[in-house]
Parts: C-alpha cells; sequence; structure tokens
C-alpha cells in the first residue's frame, strides 16, 4: 500500500530535471490517533455542532426529498476533523500556477484546430466527447467568437511522496463543485483549532484563507456586468436533482439576480433572438454556470444537447463555453504534456517551465513502449477514460491488474477504442493518520489527501479583467481505497495546515 | 373563530381606562395568498435554501438519531414564509417594557416571603413547585444570597385586536428558547425582501434588528466576569436530548469556556468546595444557564433533584436562580396583577402605570364571581396550570367547553386543587393571511402571532451592569388552532415587519 513510485517519466513533456523541492515540515501535526478520547469526543460534537449553524450541509441521500426538496433531510458534510498538513513551499506553488493554467485554458480555447485534431481519434469512440465536438465544429463554421470569456476552474494536485514533487491530477473546466463547502471546512477547522487551541498546540493562521465562493460569485458578478445588460440574469443550469447549492452573494451582494434551470427546461423555454439574445421565460440570460452538462447522464435526449447547442449560440457568457469545455478534457491534458506542444499557447518560458514541472506522466495509449511498459508494471500507472467525470472520486479509474487486462485486450482487439482513454503516472502520496466524519461517525483511519486550486479568469476584447486564484479544496479520503489517488472512496472535505 | 372580546376586566390588577393606542398601519402587508404562484415557488425555493446555508436548521424528531448526534437528521426549522405586519407603537411598547419587567423580576426574587406565601397553596397540589419551594426555602433558611444575579427572560405579547391593547401572555424567566432560531427568521426575512423587493414592495428596514443570541451570550459572558475566575466555565444544563444548540459565540468571541451537562451528569460528577465553588468533573463552574430543568419532566428521579440542590447552594450565578424561577410562574404573575401589588416592589409610577397597561385580566380560581363568569361565558377565559411549560405552544391551557367542565369539577369537589391554576382574560388577536412552511412544504393559512421580547439583566452588589431587551420571538400559528394564543397548534418562526 506504501510502495512510493521509484519512476522517471521517460517520453513525456515533463522536464527531466527533478528538482526536489526543499522540505520545510517544522510544525508537524501530531499523530490524531493517538488524541485523548475525552478531546476528541468534545471536537466530534462541537464541529457536529458548528456544521449545522453554519451550513456545512448537504441533503442526506438516504432520504429521499432531500434532492427535490431544499431544507429537508439534511445532513452535516462529510468533513474532516482537522486539517491537513501540507508544505508552504508546495502550496504557494499550487497557488502560483493557477493564473497560468487559466491563460493556457484560455489560449487552447481559441485553437479551434488544436482541439479538434488532438480529440479527432476519440470523437470516434466517445459519443459524449463527439457531441461536444459537434457543437464546437458548428460554432467555428459560423464563425462565432467568444468575446467575453470566463473561466471558473479547479486545478488538482498530489503530493508525490519520494519525490516531493507537486503533481497535477487534472484540471476542469466546468463544474469546479464544493467552492462553498470548502469554504466552510476552513473556517470550522480554524474555529476548533482556536477553541482547543491549548490541548492540540496547533496555529490556526497556518489553516489558509479560502474565499472560494465569494470570489467565484465576484467573477460572475463581473462576467455579469461586462455583458452589460441590466435586466439580464445569471442562469444556473442544474440537474435535476441538484443538491449543492450555490452563489446566494450573487443576489445579496451584487444585486444580480439568478435563475435555475434544468437543460430540459431551458430547452422547453429557450429562444434565441436575432441579436443573439437568449430568453428563457421571461429572462434575458447574461451569464451561464454550468452545475450541469458535464457528465453523459445529463443528457438523457436529445432536448438536452438542443438545450446546450441553443445556449452555445447565444450571446450570454458560458462558463464554460464549449471550447472551454474541450480544453479541460483529459486527452488536452496528455497533449499538453507532450514535447513542445506548451509553446504552441504560452509565450513566457519561466511559465512554461512551472506547468512542464507539475505535469507527470501522461500518455496516449498509441504509444506502445509505455503501454508495453504498463503491462508489465501496472502498480505505475493509472488508465483514465478521456471523459470528464466532473467528480474526480466517481471511479471511472482503472487499476491494477484490472488496467494490465484492459490493455491487453485492447492490444488484441486493435480497435480504435485505445482512443477513449490516457495512461498517467501513478502517485503516491503521503499516507498521513487522520480522523473522517461522515454522518455523525468519527472514523479514525489513514488518509491521503488531494488539493485543488479554484481560479478565476475573466477577459473581454480588449483586456484580462481577472486572473487568480480563488481558493481551494482539500479533500481526504482513506488511503486503502486510493488506486493512484482519484479512485472512488470515501472522501471527505478537508482543509490545509501549513508546514 | 373572530370573535373579539367584548371584555373588560373587573377586578383585576389593570387600570382600568382602555387607552386605545393609536393605530399606524399605513403599509401594511399584502395579502400573501394571492401571491403569483411563481414568485410564491421561487420565494419558497430561496427560503429553503437560505435555511440550510445559515443553520435556521433543528434535529428533525422523525429520524432516530437527530436528538442525539448534531449534524446528523436535521429538517429546516418551521417558519413564515415573510414577517408578519405589527404596529410599530405596540412594538415600542413592549420594548420599553423589558427592562421595567427585569427588573420587577429581581426585586420579586429578592421577597422569599412573598414567594412562599404567593404559593403556598399551589405547593399542596403542584409537586413540581413543591419541590423548586422546598429548595428556596432551604437557601433562605440558610440565609444564601444571590449577589451576582443574571436574567435572561422573555416576556410574550399579544395584541387584541379589539381593544388594540398589547398586552402579557408570560413572562419566562427560565430558559427563555429560540433566540438563536429566532435571529435568522429576521435575517431570512430581511434577505427575501431585498431579493424580491421589485415584487413584494416591502422595505426590509422596517424589519427590527435581532441580536437575542449575541445579546444573551454578551450577558453571559459578563456574568462570567463578574464571579471573577478564569479557569472557570459556563455550563450549560441540557436535556438529555438537545435539539436547540446554544452560544458558540461565548467561546469565538468572549474567550470562554462552555461545557454541557444533564441534571443527571451533574449530581453523578458535581462537588461542592468549601468555599461554595461548584466543580463539575475538573471544571470550576462561574455561570450555569439552564436549557433544562423547567419542566417535572427534567427530573424522573431523586438525582436530578439532589443535582438542582447542589447548583442552588453553589456561589455559581445560576440563570435562573430557582428565586427567578419562581417569580416567573404564573401564580406570581396572578398575584403580580392584584392591586397595590406592583407598588410593594417598584416606585417609579410611570414604570407601575406601564406594567399594569400590559396586564390583562388574571384571576386566582378562589375568586368565585369571576369562575361563576367564566362557567357562564368560557368563550371569554382560559385557564392555565401554574406551572411553567417552558413552551407556551405546548397545549396544557383549557378552554371553553372543557374549562367549563372542570371549573365545575373543582366546584363540586371543593379540593385544594384549585389552586393549581389560574384564570386569564382570552385575547383575541388580529387574523392574519399566512403562509407556513413546515417540512419544505408551504401552507397557506390564516394566523396570529405572539410576540417574545428577550431580555437580559445582570448585577453585582454594588449595581446594575446590563438592564435592555435583546430581540425578539415572534411565533405565528394557524388561527383555527387558536384557543386562546397559547394552545398546541402549528407554531412557525416569524418575524416582525413594523407598520
Amino acid at each position: 500500500m506504501t510502495t512510493s513510485s521509484p519512476f522517471l517519466p521517460i517520453k513525456c513533456g515533463r522536464v527531466e530535471e527533478i528538482n526536489t523541492q526543499e522540505e520545510n515540515l517544522t510544525k508537524p501535526m501530531p499523530n490524531l490517533h493517538i488524541m485523548d478520547p475525552k478531546l476528541l469526543q468534545s471536537m466530534v460534537y462541537d464541529a457536529l455542532v458548528w456544521s449545522s449553524l453554519h451550513g456545512l450541509v448537504v441533503g442526506d441521500r438516504n432520504i429521499q426529498r432531500s434532492g427535490k426538496v431544499p431544507g429537508v433531510g439534511m445532513v452535516h458534510a462529510p468533513f474532516a476533523l482537522l486539517p491537513m498538513s501540507f508544505p508552504e513551499s508546495h502550496w504557494r506553488q499550487a497557488c502560483e500556477l493557477a493564473p497560468i493554467f487559466n491563460e493556457l485554458v484560455d489560449r487552447v480555447s481559441l485553437d479551434g484546430e488544436f482541439l479538434q485534431d488532438s480529440l479527432s481519434r476519440t470523437k470516434k469512440v466517445d459519443a459524449f466527447t463527439s457531441r461536444l465536438l459537434d457543437i464546437h465544429s458548428k460554432m467555428l463554421q459560423s464563425n462565432k467568437k467568444e468575446e467575453i470569456r470566463l473561466g471558473l476552474n479547479r486545478s488538482d494536485y498530489m503530493l508525490d511522496e519520494q519525490t516531493k514533487l507537486l503533481l497535477q491530477i487534472e484540471l476542469n473546466t466546468v463544474s469546479s463543485s464544493f467552492p462553498g463547502l470548502s469554504c466552510l471546512v476552513s473556517e470550522l477547522h480554524r474555529s476548533l483549532l482556536n477553541q482547543f487551541k491549548e490541548q492540540l498546540g496547533l496555529d490556526s493562521g497556518r489553516i489558509p484563507g479560502n474565499a472560494s465562493l465569494s470570489q467565484f460569485a465576484e467573477a460572475l458578478a463581473k462576467a455579469w456586468k461586462e455583458y452589460n445588460n441590466p435586466r439580464a440574469v445569471v442562469m444556473i443550469v442544474v440537474q435535476t436533482e441538484e443538491r449543492n447549492i450555490c452563489f446566494p452573494q450573487l443576489c445579496n451582494t451584487y444585486d444580480v439576480s439568478t435563475i435555475r434551470k434544468t437543460l430540459a427546461e431551458i430547452d422547453e423555454q429557450g429562444v434565441l433572438l436575432p441579436d443573439g439574445t437568449l430568453l428563457v421565460g421571461d429572462h434575458a440570460i447574461g451569464v451561464i454556470y454550468f452545475r450541469a452538462g458535464y457528465t453523459p447522464n445529463d443528457y438523457p435526449s436529445e432536448s438536452e444537447w438542443r438545450a446546450r447547442y441553443l445556449m452555445e449560440q447565444s450571446s450570454a457568457i458560458k462558463c464554460p463555453s464549449i471550447s472551454y469545455h474541450l480544453a479541460g478534457t483529459k486527452k488536452i491534458q496528455q497533449e499538453l504534456a507532450k514535447p513542445n506542444v506548451l509553446e504552441r499557447f504560452l509565450d513566457n518560458k519561466d511559465d512554461i517551465a512551472k506547468l512542464r514541472k507539475c505535469f507527470a506522466g501522461l500518455w496516449s495509449l498509441d504509444d506502445s513502449s509505455i503501454v508495453k511498459d504498463a503491462i508489465e508494471r501496472p502498480e505505475f500507472y493509472v488508465m483514465k477514460p478521456q471523459r470528464e467525470g466532473g467528480d474526480p472520486s466517481s471511479g471511472n479509474n482503472i487499476y491494477g491488474d484490472d488496467m494490465r487486462k484492459a490493455l491487453l485486450r485492447l492490444q488484441e482487439e486493435g480497435t480504435e477504442e485505445n482512443a477513449a482513454y490516457i495512461l498517467m503516472q501513478r502517485i503516491f502520496p503521503t499516507i498521513a493518520p487522520s480522523l473522517l466524519m461522515r454522518d455523525g461517525i468519527c472514523h479514525k483511519d489513514h488518509a491521503i489527501s488531494e488539493l485543488g486550486i479554484y481560479s478565476a479568469y475573466l477577459r473581454n476584447k480588449e483586456s484580462v479583467i481577472m486572473n487568480e486564484h480563488c481558493g481551494y479544496l482539500m479533500r481526504t479520503k482513506v488511503s486503502s481505497s486510493n488506486e493512484g489517488g482519484v479512485a472512488a472512496g470515501f472522501a471527505v472535505l478537508d482543509s490545509v495546515y501549513l508546514t
């Protein structure tokens, strides 16, 4: 389980030099598993009370009405009782990467040819990506330009235990979830560290501020302002069962109205005016924020695809546009990791070097020497479907013996199906004792963490209006469920304790 | 149902003059029952979302673990979708009364003889009050003085429709519940009024600020400071199944630690040191706040009574002390309403007049002419058990034909049992269309409201440190369940819209 990777990527775009970042573990977390039981009990109680008083709650999937009616059948969101330690230097590195990735996504989104070419083989085997590419093609044909572009992204990282490298897992350009809950967990942990200061001896000031929700709201409000129609609203595209609730501050702080619509409702109620204005019901739509639409499940019929196409044709600012959506796919991530590809989009050599440094090994399945190695040493690779799953814990990845068999089958069949996957270096993050809260119960276990950095990007025809990191999402899960860091497992919300 | 009282109290301590307060209903609420269904649906949705994001939640009694484990099985607290209109002049009157009632309770609490005498007949028929009086007697005998006295009270009122008089329902000196939730409902309503400003045309500035929770916390913190032992804690006496959570800001804002204990735990872990210090577990107790102990159900065995006695003997500041607890009983309320009794405790004639003006008719059951009238015209009276029920919606009151039968039976039997009750003038408050939210469902109904004004009082040997109104609790319920205003019914939390 605790195997570390002895492995250096060979044929990927990563810089060869392994410049191990200096360790700075001056104030480590105490071993949470040897905590006084009474103290633990008090902390658990106070944390649960805190969660219900501060809205750190989600709909309980065990209660039927919880998804349909807000305010009923609620339970605290799963959370770690205490923050996870994380080296400050890596933290800074992750924050510095955010605006560079924002810029990269924006540049890639403008290169329609690159997107179409890179995904051309995927198109044949992945019906979902194929539909997205069709809409993208139509936009290219009609020469539709997105002049105001809004990206609310999240780049996910793990810290490789042996090399001490911060390695990117994936970049999400669509529905980067949990910004609200992640802020609350940071607040909860700060509150607990203050309350149990004497007993824990930890400094709440070492938990970085986390304003992702308010900064996402600010970005949406600024985008709305750029759209420049005071009567327009922000439309949030939701799944039929929407459990996570977003951006009440748009109305309260920025006086911007929001409406929520499912894709089916948008198809039913949406009209495109000749000037490009999208009307849904009585509302002109200024900005569209997708909380749905990132998975094939969100498109059960042609109706949903019509809605997506309708929105894309409109002048509304889409977060994300089809181009941004495609730029965040794993296939594009893998293409960008190839030598000399970043140089196609970025000029600044420092920026390019910084991005390369965080790239894990990433390969297409038509790289036969890598496939051969992965069959021989499956423990050092993970096979990922190209399709975005939204929640990286959703467990679509393939590991170990399953991966070996899948690769062998693909080799044998010689079909195009291998274009539906990429191979990635398997990362072995630090394992630490952790206390995981779910359903009111505290589980002691050994856990690993994944750090997501939220970032916002907004520009108009003339210039960049916003390009910054906005906060973070720390997710911690039981390490026995670790199949490379992004497998299904008992993941809880966490925060960062800088060491 | 809408019968108004044609009734003037005859033999009670109320001033005879009916000085109808000027009507000032300049900006009435719209009729909520003829609201656009789409608008209503949006408001319901947003209100439910707001409730879960802001901690306007309670444990769902239908879910077993909800009472034992915080953070699980939560549901939004029942609330009115929009505030209830209330005349500004009556609102001001209620606020002005708060410090006078605080002072009155304090003075009454010092008059041990008055408490014992007034409750002497009640003692014979009410075992619960009898036990409280026993502890009170022992304190008198040992000449125990409470030099630092803390009262967190709530005086409840209804507005009589016909006479336009603000009439007191009761005064709570123990466990004045809901301060936290009531603040949240005011915030929710302000948020909705802002969000739907155009459609509703209501001014959120007309909802009075409600800081009851933070001011109660401030009072507890100040009391703790008066106790003057930096290592002492605030102990909250809780029921075994405590669903309402209180005063996290004690720790966060004032750096005062709190512990929660049941009466049984206090009996088990409590020790009284020779200097009067109460130790519970490892903690010296500076202030005791009772969230339990106001109903016989909280004393299932001798253990709980031992705990209450132990606490009363200690130097800890008790909120309430036994004296304060007794001063808040209905029998004392009725005694204070007798002619010339207020004069025993207060000097300021204006204050006395203000209090009298809000006294409803209150009588002992040995007033035979009143009992006769109540048997003949039961619709104008309500019969109340002397014992404090905590929640005034708990439905111990007797009305109509049941009351008539009960009074006849008591007359016939000629027992002492009549000392367990008082008679009160029945109040007929304004009935208004209302939207009541429970379990995620919006009920349209005609409703009545009861206004509770929270107040805090703190003094030491030398002087009064705090004496002010702190916020309010508006409760609204379906008028068909109105049996005089304090019966059981579908009560929801509400806020005040000043007209």
